[in-house]
């Protein structure tokens, strides 16, 4: 399997090649899927002192998957491929799949084996070491790890892609296509809309009240159920996923059918889970859409982490903070929560969910500044890649910026700079996918409504299947075959644009602010 | 590190050689703990979808740990290994590790890569299809799964251990240097004291009550905490493990600090949770006491599966229902289930403990008839993998002998020869080593009442520091350094018998039905 059987002849018809190539990314595919499976089971089950296995684990697997993704056989084989009526006659998933895994074997091939190690241990020794420092509030305890896994990035971004800029190189894995000036001149636009849009919030005397959810108690065994029929209904299968808790909510797959979303609980604050498994069910509902049977191939493969994320947020904020799901979503609510939501009518509950109030946790955020704590990783990370800012002045550089956003100074670093899990664990250039992803959704959601001009009336009743046929259609069939930015201009008939988000937010809570 | 480094000089001193035979034999263990990682996530986690992936993953795995196992360079280095002065004048650890690595790989490499793969994806497939065939108690679902994995057995038996009989083959891989007809003769003697035993008890007018455990409520709930507090109090330590919920308790480890239990729930019986988790965690005790130092290696892995029971039946059974543990334990059960334990007192608690019923399910068994299910299973599959008995053959005569030894007939299947998971799983071979490991805890026990003279005191206070002390010490340290046989015969300074055990089934469970 590792190498090809020495007794069979060479394939030489594009189609055998092809079949080769195929077969090979496939069972490489199912080797990834096992690192899946360390991943998951790191994040949500691993006992404490397991943590320097499950890092040699995970170095191990990934020098075996990169050895597989390397292997000089397909890479000949791309190569040929490449060159044959394949690449310019064959369908379009077969001229896709051998365009992006002849690039993806090039790019993985210019990583020395050591730094595939190094990155797979490193990525699991930081997330332990974040789980502690965040515990403790350590910035000392995180540090190290730190310096670590950006110099490591910096060597992975200029081994792989030596012609781009290396914060580039990085956000590429993430976005392919995408490039920081364009990402930065959209945030900035969006800033313009979205600063005011808070301030005007905050300065208003009409102002939404959530005492609702943040004043009563909301049991965790109730919660369980009830975001579980909530996942259900709206199209997550249980049959090919699960829903457990973690610290930090997320969605993976560790197979074509078998995606795993998680949440955390807050008996105190309802949202924290409603809207995180809204959430994770959005990503988890496109991993369950992409084609099975192109599983472990471009065309069965996700577009891009803003893809992914317009699909989470699309579900998140686009229906479950709209009007008319809650129409339909409430009764279901108050028959979970009597004791908290008996009395509550829909126009109060949904006011509640549109309040706007700055925080220091991103993952807690409301939808306006949630798009604030994005633009400030981004800019963060941005400036250490390249070199303007020492990760040593990464807390007092994320404390003053916040202080400017936000009108307030993270309490501790806990609060501030240690909130997020994405740097200790590699994820460096990942971040700006969460806001760009907003704004595909908000685009996308507009080419809906063009396209189902009834979907509140389905809202209103829990039908979600019409919706759900359109995003699988338009947007889960696509898989990888178009990058994010082509994709949303096919789907919606309109160039990439921040405007859509901004009407949205602004439209939406201004009225709810009655400004 | 699939394959050596080019540029490095072959090593040649005895000691370089041992140092890379050792480094390769744990890198392969370490991605053999990635397969335990995927077969517990398949046990306690899998959605129902899911299952044809995960036998991917399992093959591409099973490949691939095979391949490293049997890699020509480390078989190179074991043969100059056995002939350098280490093989006869290096330490005891040494001289283990070089004869055991040294079959080990000639055992594997004597297996052809494809019946490797094929018994992994077997394995997860018989396993998925016995969950289904068990719930709708069907043959039919479980019964090709069963021919093609007792065909890949005896395929196995045959290449790996031509010199051996096919039984014996596999047994050896779960008791190594077990044979049939040893153990034949010793269970027939056992069973000269079981069958009697188990007719006079049945007929006896002094019979031990557990209905304080079957007509009462035990909260699920407050089982889960005591059974962890009574896991943790015996020394399991959480910090290196976890306690999980599946439908067929087991103890994996999936790495040295990594070792996870898992049990099943009766709200209206509190043995099976209770003693089950005794049982796992008797397992856990060993895995954590195993030389971590020398993970990996043989020095550092258990010794066999007998010895591994011998563990976990000391625990459950010799500890477990003994009234000094209770003296100490009944008080922190009280408080767990103040409604159902409240006015019980420790002679009606252990009374109830020392039932002896016939019943059809095995894991449900009482300490006595347990050993008559495991004969009844030893001796059909040795009759299957010698080719008296076809497959096909095995619900009626796993019905018939049923009731010749119990006297009643299994309702149907799932009571029957669809209970248990493990020949769908491919562990053939494995149910002997219950009983085998029953016979050396009782063995043992012997040698710790002569170690530990006041043994019951500590028992009736909660320390079980001295007991688990002297297993780490005897037992647990010693790895795989001796056969079962040899190690329980030092331990304990006597010949293993049979006679430790049926002594005290005899001794304790006449006193307690007045024989």
């Amino acid at each position: 399997m590792n190498q090809p059987t020495p007794s069979q002849p060479r394939p030489s018809s594009p189609d055998e090649l092809f079949g080769a190539a195929c077969g090979h990314a496939r069972r490489t595919a199912v080797l990834g899927s096992v690192e899946a499976v360390l991943g998951w089971d790191e994040q949500t089950m691993l006992p404490p002192a397991a943590a320097a296995h499950r890092a040699d684990q995970a170095a191990e697997m990934a020098a075996i998957v990169h050895r597989q993704r390397t292997l000089p056989e397909q890479a000949d084989r791309l190569e040929r491929l490449a060159g044959s009526s394949l690449a310019t006659a064959g369908t379009p998933e077969q001229r896709a799949t051998i365009r992006l895994l002849k690039s993806d074997v090039e790019k993985q091939a210019r990583l020395p084996q050591r730094l595939v190690e190094e990155l797979a241990r490193a990525a699991v020794e930081g997330q332990q070491a974040w789980v502690a420092a965040r515990a403790s509030s350590s910035w000392e305890g995180l540090r190290p790890h730190l310096v670590r896994m950006f110099a490591l990035k910096r060597e992975q971004a200029a081994c792989q892609r030596p012609d781009l800029d290396p914060y580039d190189a990085l956000l590429d894995d993430y976005e392919p296509g995408a490039r920081w000036r364009g990402v930065a001149e959209r945030f900035a636009l969006l800033r313009e809309v979205i600063v005011p849009l808070v301030q005007a919030c905050i300065g208003s005397s009409r102002r939404p009240d959530d005492g609702l959810f943040s004043q009563r108690v909301y049991p965790v065994d109730a919660q369980q159920a009830f975001v579980r029929e909530v996942a259900k209904r709206i199209g997550f299968d249980f049959n090919r996923g699960r829903l457990d808790t973690t610290a930090h909510p997320f969605c993976t797959s560790l197979g074509p059918n078998d995606c795993r979303i998680t949440t955390r609980w807050n008996d105190r604050f309802l949202p924290t889970a409603l809207f995180g498994v809204l959430h994770e069910a959005g990503h988890g509902l496109y991993e369950q859409g992409l084609p099975r049977e192109w599983y472990g191939l471009p065309p069965g493969e996700s577009a891009s982490l803003g893809i992914h994320e317009s699909q989470s947020r699309l579900w998140e904020n686009s229906i479950g903070r709209s009007r008319p799901f809650w129409n339909w979503c409430l009764p279901l609510a108050k028959a979970a929560f009597p004791q908290a939501l008996g009395e509550v009518g829909v126009e109060e509950f949904h006011d509640a969910l549109m309040v706007v109030r700055p925080s220091f946790i991103r993952v807690e955020a409301d939808e306006v500044t949630y798009n604030l704590h994005v633009m400030l990783r981004f800019d963060l990370e941005r400036a250490v890649v390249h070199g303007e800012l020492a990760v040593d002045d990464l807390p007092d550089a994320w404390n003053e910026r916040f202080e400017r956003d936000f009108g307030m100074r993270p309490p501790d670093n806990a609060h501030g700079v240690l909130q997020d899990i994405h740097w200790s664990a590699g994820l460096i250039g990942y971040f700006p996918t969460y806001t760009l992803g907003t704004m595909f959704a908000s685009q996308l959601l507009a080419a809906i409504r063009r396209a189902i001009p009834d979907l509140d009336a389905g809202l209103a009743t829990g039908r979600f299947d019409e919706l759900l046929g359109w995003l699988r259609r338009e947007v889960h069939a696509e898989g990888r075959m178009l990058e994010s930015e082509p994709l949303i201009e096919r789907v919606t008939g309109m160039p990439v644009s921040g405007t859509w988000l901004a009407e949205s937010l602004r439209e939406r809570y201004g009225r709810a602010y009655g400004l």
